[in-house]
């Protein structure tokens, strides 16, 4: 795709590395969710987990001069369960793996992983602690789309003529970053429930827009092969038009949904208690179209930069 | 206990700093692998996963002045399915978490991922990328001990008067660490097919002994309250006693059988195409009984120290 890529013109972005990737991996298997948010394990005796693991690292994702180590604990647990949230599933358990360079920091981080695993219902069962420079936390989430009888919602489904819905205003996070401050910034929520209520009411494809609304939007167009054409977008507020295009780290999921569905869809939402989706555009046939009004949507959002 | 810790005396040490972990997360779980190396996650619809988590940072458990990134990802996979070889278990997949400076040394390691997936039949089913200053890999295990039928093998179940058998010589990754060289340091391999004729030849109580034989022994014995008479310890070619009992990441497993059983499991073994395993000493009903010979086996291992 030729969209602009934020200016990196030498070494790899984090898509580009991730196709590479798959390609050493081999054949039909896409394990670096480029096409989803999360992999899938066949359990011996029935069932399947999905499973995805996210990191955050100090200096790159955080920075401890402005916030705690339980934030970063939280945030990164609640990261990995929003690609769950995604795929319409709830969380099973997790798994952490915490390398840092004090003890004290490494308790802190846990306080904070405690905490979200109690507010997501995910228990923490397993981990691994090690000495590094740097604080890095990792954490791998499983879950389940219910009992066998369910379907996990991918990206790759979205349909000429689909509604797209977003769970919440965007940019929050990015506002709260340049701020310094803020919950959704410091201690966001992944979107489970709402993520559920989505795939029983029938989305067609999904995805959290963790990394910019725009670049997501662009991931979920290409995994389904369709274009998209926005009206508008909700901002935030305190937060700019162009953070909540490419702010990233907002755990609000994107879905796409049958026209026919949306008012029982948006009524599902209100039934659970949950804010109803902001309406913010539809899906094109031609792949080509990726506009936000009369302009072209550049792929605005976040990428790992490996040189 | 009272034994020598490697002469941390400030701040903490992996085991201790474990133990506060599992109070911040509260009740019976035992998160991080203290008393097993792999934590249980209940299946809706039937079954359960064994889930292990291991991390290698560039700095501390390698430098690549003296291996190929592809090394280092072979022994992250290897070193967390060795998790699930002491529990008995087989892999059904694997998520990696791959934090780097450079896009080339992602791929490397990648490589050596796909190398030891291939080798050990467990596939990678999803993944993360993040840019660092520091190569780091985070691998999460995912395994099996059976349709439903099979037990895990964890470390509590060790009786007085049992066998302890390792598989193994050991010491070879450690003198490998001090020449730079050799397959046992640089492409170890997780003994998986070993765990499982332990399990079903019904092994008491089984660990592996990848933080080194002594210290891996002292845990068993702490998680079954008993203690060990040890006779002789099998080094591996080119180490020393020392390194075979401290050195650390030999993937050998250690377990502890009841005598009626030892004669038919060494067959399981044999019949299994497998080296016989090593009959070191047995276990006593004394726990303040830790016998090297006539001498206190102290505590020698590795354990990650946190300021």
């Amino acid at each position: 795709v030729g969209s602009p890529k934020l200016g990196h013109t030498q070494g790899f972005v984090e898509d580009e590395l991730v196709e590479r990737i798959r390609g050493t991996l081999g054949g039909g298997i896409d394990p670096f969710g480029l096409r989803d948010d999360a992999g899938v394990v066949e359990v011996p005796g029935g069932g399947s987990l999905l499973v995805s693991v996210d990191s955050v690292v100090a200096g790159v994702h955080f920075d401890l001069a402005w916030c705690t180590p339980a934030d970063v604990g939280w945030k990164a647990l609640m990261g990995a369960l929003s690609d769950l949230a995604a795929m319409g599933a709830r969380p099973v358990g997790a798994v952490v793996a915490l390398c840092g360079p004090s003890g004290d920091v490494v308790l802190g981080v846990m306080d904070g992983v405690a905490e979200a695993s109690a507010a997501s219902g995910c228990p923490v069962v397993g981990g691994d602690v090690s000495s590094a420079a740097e604080l890095m936390v990792s954490v791998t989430v499983m879950g389940t789309v219910g009992d066998g009888d369910g379907v996990p919602v991918g990206r790759a489904g979205a349909q000429d003529g689909d509604v797209l819905l977003v769970t919440g205003p965007c940019g929050g996070s990015a506002a709260g970053l340049r701020t310094r401050g803020g919950p959704a910034f410091l201690r966001p929520v992944a979107r489970l429930a709402e993520g559920t209520v989505a795939r029983l009411g029938g989305a067609h494809a999904m995805i959290d827009i963790s990394d910019g609304l725009a670049l997501d939007l662009h991931r979920l167009a290409d995994a389904s092969g369709v274009g998209f054409q926005l009206g508008s977008v909700p901002v935030a507020e305190g937060a700019t038009l162009d953070e909540a295009l490419g702010g990233g780290e907002d755990y609000e999921l994107l879905m796409a949904v049958g026209e026919a569905d949306v008012v029982a869809l948006m009524d599902e939402f209100g039934a659970a208690g949950l804010r109803k989706p902001w309406r913010i555009g539809a899906v094109t046939a031609d792949a080509e179209v990726r506009q936000l009004g009369d302009e072209e949507l550049p792929r605005l959002g976040w990428q790992h930069p490996l040189s």
